[in-house]
């Protein structure tokens, strides 16, 4: 970290402040200009509060050169992060270092016919995961909030059925013994910084699909993870679904730069949600697939049997057949990028 | 809510889709163009999902004219809300319908005589509520996470010494019970659609402050208040705290627009918080004035008795000295709004 | 267009609002629900302004269902445009319609040497088409600006030995017969809403690539080339580089999503700038392959032999070697996606 | 400016960087920490290119501690700049420096009865400076695009009836030479980085009112007033008119914040566009008087006389009445923060 300070500042005042510092466990390293002093501070500076350090007289600016975030930092591990887990139907699964991901499925579980056709139409075409809610974060208290309890006992009998790990919300943390029999716990965009949430789920031992909120930065996604893995979960998968702007064309702005970029800032798998990105499913394949050209680790699409007759988000669920055809193209992406599908 | 057809449809498909629409609820008025038809739906649109009509084969555009809200909207409630009470002082307070409640005090409580001499400082300078932070929601784990418990007893503890009646955050569904001598609960940005704290908050009986998340909409807001209201809880207070942009010369853009937009869409009290809008100190008296002239019924500020030293929030908090000197320019301002302070 | 009128207006003010109306060269067609009456303007509605309406005292909301833009709406013109011309190398070129153009070359000229070696080098590496910039627009009046008239004889000379047409951008409308030896026009991101610029490039009768500006809609992009097109010049290239958001990971945020939003709404060709939009030269192979994936009909990519050396934007440029790699990589792509290139 | 270098950067190669530093005029302070070397520039910073110095491979963070602005830096001119000049009515008029400028009138000129009778108007009401546009920067090229020199004769007209310095906009470079009789130039926001135009008006001498483009930061728009200044004219008004963002319940979001920044960071007067940012004439009062209580130097507001029947942006201009009734409420807050109206 580095600290520009204020011009003027006399040699008292310097040596004072440098002992503030210093009681902070880091050592202090002076360079001085002819207008201008500069603090490097040097040690774990992650525990340093940057927004505090600006309330001080005497600085003028403060530059973070380390990353605020360690476990969820390459830098300290080079290698891929790979999740691993065995499936109902007894084979293992993977996600990320070289292995595409595919999850697929309903945007909520409506009934039990629904839940099962649509498993078995993904598996046959070749997902790897079985997604679908029971529970709902809807922005209108009037819109269908999921079916609950009865939603993830439909959700737990369709992954055996297709033989497919299931990936559903948690939204409420009093649900999480509920949450048993599920694969990968995913946490919503809305609740990237629920806090509360991230710390029982970083004492939790299940893979965590951590879903990049929708105005949050690279850095504040990657601060995010680290809250799970300071908990001592290191299974995180990450997942780009779309950002605010300023355009309405689309529900989101789909941020397929957040895929390499959060590549090189950690070893943690990135996967990428076309589907709430865009709200529009004819322009699911078109992301599908550029988001696997730009180097995603895996996909998480929403399809439907009937997607006008959704209860819930059907304008941007593809069909049974478009998922079918989406793969083929997809096969063909991961071969040329060397992936694993 | 209007529907536009897509060119093409044939007489049969409109018979269809006209009984689809009234199966649920409405009445379908139908308007043929030379290019286009138009339908209609009268009655109650608020449970009809917007997004889901627009997965219809048959859909060009859906557009609501009717707002999504409704306990929360100023037309089937035009009068200005009051939210009341009563302090641990015995005296009665109230926010909203020409009452400004001026909400001071630290980010978080650091011990017993740092948030005693700042509650006594504030309440001297004419603040009418003490906020202050036990369980602190921040962006790193390894930052300061607030004191818990033990905070919100010294809370308590001084909100009586100041007979102020106290506001605070409540982040975990589960603390609910701890918060019983607290006379307002605060949401935070990041839980503004944190929906299970919201159903939970619905069915209690306390205010509740409910600040904006740093990128929702102000529909998204009176969604967030509809949650609490549909749950049965009709005290609540909205709050503008900054929104994202591209610029970061200051931490958020304080949307002072918001404050006549929502107060013409509800007729809940509309409060600003000029403290974590800017992140700077500096700026907060200016946002402060600039609030109550664009008809906020309210501010809620960070005080700190040496901002330098503030375990969290420093850069933002203005001091005892810099507080009373406000509250004397917001005088004035009141005075010439007509506005109780 | 449609209207949605206030409640509580009266028969007479409706009569005269609607002469009001046809007065602008529409009919209108009235429906009338319980409590809301919507009118429908039928004709071609371009001419009358959406936000002069909303002012009307009668007017609740206003909905356009027709675009805004005619030349540039692929509803009037289904076919895709293919921009086609004559190298100079005496070989036909084409962008759209299948094939992919790919234009490369350095942010600018800095001397004979420097651009010769690189056009060179492009031609090599499989481009088609040249781009480099003689006129610089920059943030800063102390930072280079570019050669001027003599960068822009340098890039006419390299063009001819490399035999390569020649994209350049025109900042100065009263430059614009300085451009006589350029084959395609560039408009850049800041001037898209240059409207005296537009006009004046509406008038020529050379191919346009039209930058979207960086917080400009998928629709204002389409207007600003309904301005050139409504002037008369219907070879108009759109590109994406990059949008403003409040992540600064990357320069801008690309928007791939607007590539199938633009190519649906719009018939002409779509290409794709990664270098202006991440600003980081290790990101760009990425962003080109996905940018074809999402179906891009080109690629505008910065090039430099020494990209530490540039004068302008060396961090995003990369290097001859860069460059050859990406194309063997994009040659791939365009075989899924059956492209030429 | 401060560099720090990659880990792991050998002797040999921080000599050869340091000497390609110096050879751009500045001299270079090394400081070596453990882990990582830190170079501080020092001297004038202001020419050196902060994106190229990214690209050199033994860089890993650039940080400018020095603004790159010079001449719009109130480091360097800690004084108010104050505006000024002599109406039709032969008294001076001022902007800045303690002196609210009020600038009122249509959005375009439409007939010389309509002008004649705004310019009256907001004279009588206490405006003293008249506003209104000949040239339209339109989105659509079928919207009205202005009356043109026949507009501007008109708006000479009145200014000398009302007795009011005239404010209009220059889109088109080639036609400064017809602007010999307005009193402040404006230079539209999506104009703000149109360079060719800011070379031109920085070589004339006349005041400039630069609107702030509705995505530049601060510091992009003090650079833009860098240009200006750059080339000799340092009569320079910044104006806040609103920037976008994800809600669209305005037009744009008026960032009020930009007022005390941008006074704190130049020395140039500000003012506020409350009419654009919004769009709304209902919400422009409460957004004017908050203009004034942030510090604003002036306020430029559109005034109808009809504004149902104007050919352009009726729905954000206020009546006659409208900003006469705000004028008496602007008295009292320019009374409050000691401000000449």
């Amino acid at each position: 970290m580095i600290i520009a300070v204020k011009r003027g500042t006399d040699a008292a005042e310097l040596r004072d402040f440098t002992a503030f510092l210093e009681n902070r466990g880091v050592r202090v390293h002076r360079s001085e200009g002819t207008s201008q002093t500069v603090l490097g501070l040097v040690g774990d500076t992650t525990g340093i509060d940057e927004e505090g350090l600006k309330a001080h007289h005497l600085v003028e600016k403060v530059i973070r050169v380390q990353e605020p975030y360690k476990r969820a930092n390459r830098l300290f591990h080079p290698e891929d992060t790979r999740i691993d887990g065995t499936g109902p139907d007894g084979r293992d699964w993977h996600i990320g270092a070289g292995n595409l991901g595919i999850i697929a499925g309903p945007c909520s579980v409506e009934g039990q016919d629904q839940i099962l056709e649509t498993a078995l139409a993904v598996q046959k075409a070749g997902a790897r995961f079985l997604r679908g809610g029971a529970f709902k974060p809807r922005t209108s208290p009037y819109s269908f909030q999921g079916m609950g309890c009865k939603g993830l006992d439909l959700l737990v009998e369709a992954k055996k059925a297709a033989g497919l790990p299931l990936v559903t919300e948690l939204m409420d943390i009093r649900q999480l013994e509920l949450f048993d029999q599920v694969d990968i716990i995913q946490v919503g965009a809305r609740n990237m910084q629920n806090f509360a949430l991230l710390k029982e789920l970083g004492r939790c031992r299940k893979p965590v699909l951590l879903k990049r909120g929708y105005a949050c930065t690279i850095t504040e996604l990657l601060m995010a993870a680290e809250y799970l893995m300071a908990g001592g979960n290191d299974q995180i998968i990450l997942c780009e679904r779309g950002i605010r702007s300023f355009d309405n064309y689309t529900r989101n702005i789909l941020d397929l730069s957040a895929v390499p970029a959060l590549k090189r800032q950690s070893h943690l798998p990135v996967i990428v949600d076309p589907s709430h990105a865009t709200g529009l499913a004819w322009m699911v394949p078109a992301m599908a697939k550029a988001a696997v050209a730009a180097g995603a680790d895996g996909l998480i699409v929403e399809v439907h049997r009937d997607p006008e007759r959704a209860l819930c988000d059907g304008e941007q669920s593809i069909t049974h057949k478009g998922f079918s055809s989406l793969m083929e193209s997809l096969k063909k992406y991961a071969a040329i990028e060397g992936k694993c599908l």
